[in-house]
């Protein structure tokens, strides 16, 4: 869910060890970010002394966990080595061999993982597997990192639904769009750019008729290097949006109330999903594989979303501008401002003339 | 002699030598902040070799200049020596005898000016007259700092009205307060401080006659070591404001329209200042040595400065947190997102949870 870019050299170089490979293995991962579910984004690299020997990631559900790559890299030098590990390796026969066995029969001296897999069929097991076999393990190594790029896995095993980032751009009145449309971007270039790049690393991308309507997105990857487009999600409860929209690309989701007409969606070949609620069409993600939806709506959406708690994190561009009359970033519901949702994980930084705040809004469940 | 903060040794090392004996004598300034209107807060430091032997500040109107303090301190060791001030000294005969001539007289070998003083009796006159008497002038160390802390001196000198800045605090969605009232503050306790401090150093505080009816604030300066109190500043077109209110203290200025029943108020001894529209109100200001003006009020009275462009500079802290329904900072005009103001020289800071965002709409007066 999140890319974790190796640090500078010096940056790196100040790490202890174990943090400073991690890292690597976090970098490694991350190439994997909206290509795995309902698989996690696993990273692995295998060190000799002070040399990388392997490293590898999982490219995407039903190809070999990172482990096997790394491995695979390091051939006999895998013996004696240690491995670090951004998931700890699972012991399991899923649609490949238990990674733990592999591990083992390399001749691995030691594993570092970074998080524990929430999986009830590993949580826990893995690790326990490679101490059997006489392996050092270390647990926790970059622990907060691992979980937060696992968010949309965890979500998606520990409750059932996907990972939910809302994004937008408001300016510094906090207004997201002007009263009359069509009249220029809130944010910056660099604003851009790093919204494509989470396109590129989510599962999918959500929005209400309303946005489809007003603005026929396309909701595409543009301008990242090797990026491939997010699954289109359109809530729209009445199916009353126009089939020739530019979103419905092939995989777009249609999701609608169980008695909407969606004759005319059908009939254009667009998988329509039916729920009674918004839980139940998050739940209903799931089943088609989303683990992390970003949810680039109008307020409408994400109003409805937030109201029913189904936000879990938010990446805001603030814009140092002032609009005036416009449209806020949410409409509802009303409530005294002690009891505004607080977000935690706080992050600020600077992207060309706007300012990204990032948070959560729920805890990324663990094991 | 006064004390004064230095910058961390290791910052203050780093600077060239020039930058690094301006930054000394612009903390001295800072200390009249507040203080010193319609003067500027100038701060001098003298320096012989390394070290420093004099320095000083400007305290208020009526009293003697920095350069003044510094030489005093400095005494026989002025004699050779360089003077660092961050304003042009004088080179007219006002309350006080012309600088210049006191640093010509003590013998000054060199001076080093951050900015030139946009008075037309001494726009660059000072540093002539310097340069007369054969001393070495430099002039332009921090010159942007220095222009920031003079912004009132300079918009009272060149444009004849005090220098607007705009404070309010958001969610993360824009709202600055909840549909009720009297539920909590947006923002927290590293944000309250700064705002007092801000308090302190500006001349007025300005709120609207709702903000007063609302809130019944006090508008005064709490929590800062030594500090004063801003002099309150209501807008109140119809003087229906209650003048048993809170805020109506010693020095407190009712601004209301040319034909508004203000008995009340005078019989309350409320200093009333009549004006026909915001800018004859903030000229008027003027006339009672205001040179800045910190503008904490609601929506309405913001969007009414800002739509007439008569803020400057905005202060906003964003809080990471959502609220939902609840009131923007502006409420107008509406244009199109293309024509939003867009702020200059921004600075972003976090503030304990909150993040501070700041930036000028406006220009500083330069000469």
């Amino acid at each position: 869910m999140y890319e974790v870019n190796a640090p500078p050299a010096g940056v790196a170089a100040a790490l202890p060890v174990d943090e400073r490979f991690m890292t690597l293995a976090l970098a490694e991962a991350a190439r994997g970010l909206g290509r795995t579910a309902p698989n996690p984004p696993v990273g692995c690299v295998i060190v000799q002394g002070e040399d990388v020997v392997g490293r590898g990631f999982h490219p995407r559900a039903g190809e070999p966990h990172a482990e096997v790559f790394a491995l695979q890299g390091a051939g006999e030098q895998a013996r004696g080595a240690t491995a670090y590990v951004t998931l700890e390796p699972c012991s399991h026969h899923g649609r490949t061999p238990p990674c733990a066995d592999a591990l083992i029969a390399a001749g691995v001296r030691r594993v570092v993982v970074a998080a524990l897999d929430p999986n009830p069929l590993v949580a826990g097991r893995g690790v326990q597997r490679l101490r059997d076999a006489g392996i050092e393990v270390t647990v926790g190594v970059l622990e907060a990192q691992a979980v937060r790029q696992q968010a949309g896995f965890r979500s998606l095993i520990v409750r059932g639904r996907p990972w939910v980032v809302a994004k937008y751009a408001m300016t510094l009145d906090g207004k997201v769009a002007a009263l009359d449309e069509g009249n220029g971007a809130v944010s910056g270039t660099e604003a851009r750019e790093r919204t494509m790049r989470w396109r590129d690393e989510l599962d999918a991308i959500a929005v209400g008729s309303g946005t489809l309507g007003l603005d026929d997105p396309t909701l595409t990857t543009r301008g990242v290097p090797g990026g491939r487009d997010p699954r289109p999600v359109v809530f729209d409860r009445r199916a009353s949006s126009d089939p020739q929209a530019r979103a419905w690309r092939d995989g777009a989701v249609l999701v609608t109330a169980p008695d909407a007409d969606a004759t005319a969606h059908e009939a254009a070949g667009i998988t329509v999903q039916r729920a009674d609620s918004l839980p139940d069409a998050l739940s209903g993600l799931v089943g088609l594989g989303l683990s992390s939806v970003l949810l680039e709506g109008g307020p409408t959406l994400l109003s409805a979303f937030l109201a029913q708690g189904l936000v879990d994190e938010v990446r805001v561009f603030v814009s140092p501008k002032l609009l005036g009359a416009g449209l806020s970033p949410l409409t509802g519901p009303a409530r005294p401002m002690h009891e505004a949702q607080a977000l935690q994980d706080v992050t600020v930084e600077t992207l060309g003339p706007d300012v990204l705040i990032t948070g959560l809004l729920q805890g990324i469940p663990r094991v």
